[in-house]
């Protein structure tokens, strides 16, 4: 029985927002909906429309007999900006502040809303590169690995400090820990990273960038491609960061443990993100 | 300006599902149209039925001053008999076989559509319940509570075996683990959860139940109040296990380490998942 415009509306829109950077085509919603090829046609392009006047995201068309629509999930940069500022109060609150100058972050990284949007904002960053993997070191990078991977629809990594059974054949790496100078080791499941994937590395956390420079040497081993690197907070570091090229959402820049005071500023985000296109 | 309806029914089925369970008043969405409540209400309809047909979810209404619509997302029984099935297949594959006869899941834990699938089935699950928390153990539970809490739209909390700095203070149990023994610690950050919370317990996987039922005595611990258990896989034990009433999707029955086989079947879920109700 053929559907009504409004039901396929709401259907295609569903579809489209779960299936993010799939290819699909024509005829399949066609069929789905026994609908003629041009009305799913005229259907795509009010959606289009309404996605892009929304800050939804970009629907993109490919001609063709191959040829299909895509979703591309992305945020607005006054959305981003409305985010980030609204980070920096949050994680200014006094009682976030933990002995050795640390910051509490766990119960907002267990809150669907802010994984979603870090996740929408880190898609949208690396809007215009081929990404095949998400990469992140246990535990708490976890949830950001997984709200970016969700939204590029590619799968994540978990590199380990501490090995486990359950993962199989492991490759190791020792890396130099950058604010404790510490040699430390990291591993990852061998057959979890194919030769050449393009690995994008996100975490929630750098001072020293160890971690960081540890997964790096990791891709290597792989021989594997660095996309890019995103992190949720850094925290100004005094001395030689082991990494230059990272981008940062928000930056904890004054921690008094005597005082009990925080300051967080945005990062480094909106100087580096590329202007994306549609 | 005033928003057509199609405009309107792409843009509101997103927004519902991009903030489940929320409340959302036919008020606001007469603002952002600038439309007439009726024609808010007319759209509504229309997405509930279709929301209904395609096995989406509930739009439920509520009446009054106070009202308006909540969408709780669900997932089909056949779908989820689909994926289940899927998902047998895929774990009996030989190569997952691990030494000490365990099996490699990571990768699959690492894919955004089949984590997906797996929160909505186990957020489907409880839909009738009220849950404030999901409570998983790092590192391998965490992308599956993390799915859970998506849908749900409520935090979800790591308990972690190693304790960290930026963890702040935390409570800590011994347990007895199921499978072999030995009686281990984990921990919880004391700001994770409220006393009175109910709470959803989440798994990858789970053989002796030791480190499900560790998480039961955090529960109580923290005078809360465990809502129930769902893990992803459990295997069948020999022996007394330690938890008697819980869910899982997958039930790994046979492991053959010598001869190199595995034989995954369907876990308990349908035996033991409440019929849902509109």
């Amino acid at each position: 029985m053929k559907v009504k415009r409004s039901e396929r509306l709401i259907d295609m829109t569903r579809y489209l927002l779960e299936n993010p950077h799939a290819l699909v085509s024509l005829t399949f919603f066609a069929d789905r909906y026994d609908s003629a090829k041009s009305s799913i046609s005229e259907d795509l392009t009010i959606i289009k429309k309404t996605f892009k006047d929304r800050g939804t995201g970009i629907l993109e068309t490919i001609a063709g007999a191959a040829g299909g629509v895509r979703y591309i999930p992305s945020i607005t940069e006054e959305e981003t900006e409305e985010f980030i500022t609204q980070m920096c109060e949050r994680l200014s609150e006094v009682d976030r502040l933990l002995p050795g100058g640390y910051v509490y972050l766990s119960d907002m990284l267990g809150e669907p809303a802010v994984l979603k949007t870090i996740g929408k904002i880190i898609a949208t960053q690396y809007l215009n590169q081929r990404v095949d993997a998400v990469m992140t070191v246990a535990t708490k990078g976890v949830p950001i690995a997984q709200a970016v991977s969700t939204y590029l629809d590619v799968p994540f990594v978990m590199v380990r400090r501490d090995s486990k059974i359950t993962e199989g054949s492991t490759v190791s790496i020792n890396y130099v820990s950058g604010s404790s100078n510490r040699v430390e080791k990291m591993e990852l499941s061998k057959r979890s990273l194919k030769r050449g994937s393009r690995v994008l590395v996100v975490d929630d956390f750098m001072k020293g960038g160890g971690t960081v420079n540890g997964m790096k040497s990791l891709i290597e081993e792989f021989e594997a491609e660095l996309v890019g690197i995103t992190v949720f907070a850094e925290s100004t570091f005094q001395g030689n960061r082991m990494v230059d090229d990272y981008t940062s959402l928000l930056c904890v820049d004054e921690v008094d443990v005597r005082n009990k005071s925080i300051h967080v500023k945005p990062g480094n985000y909106f100087e580096k993100s590329v202007k994306k296109t549609d």
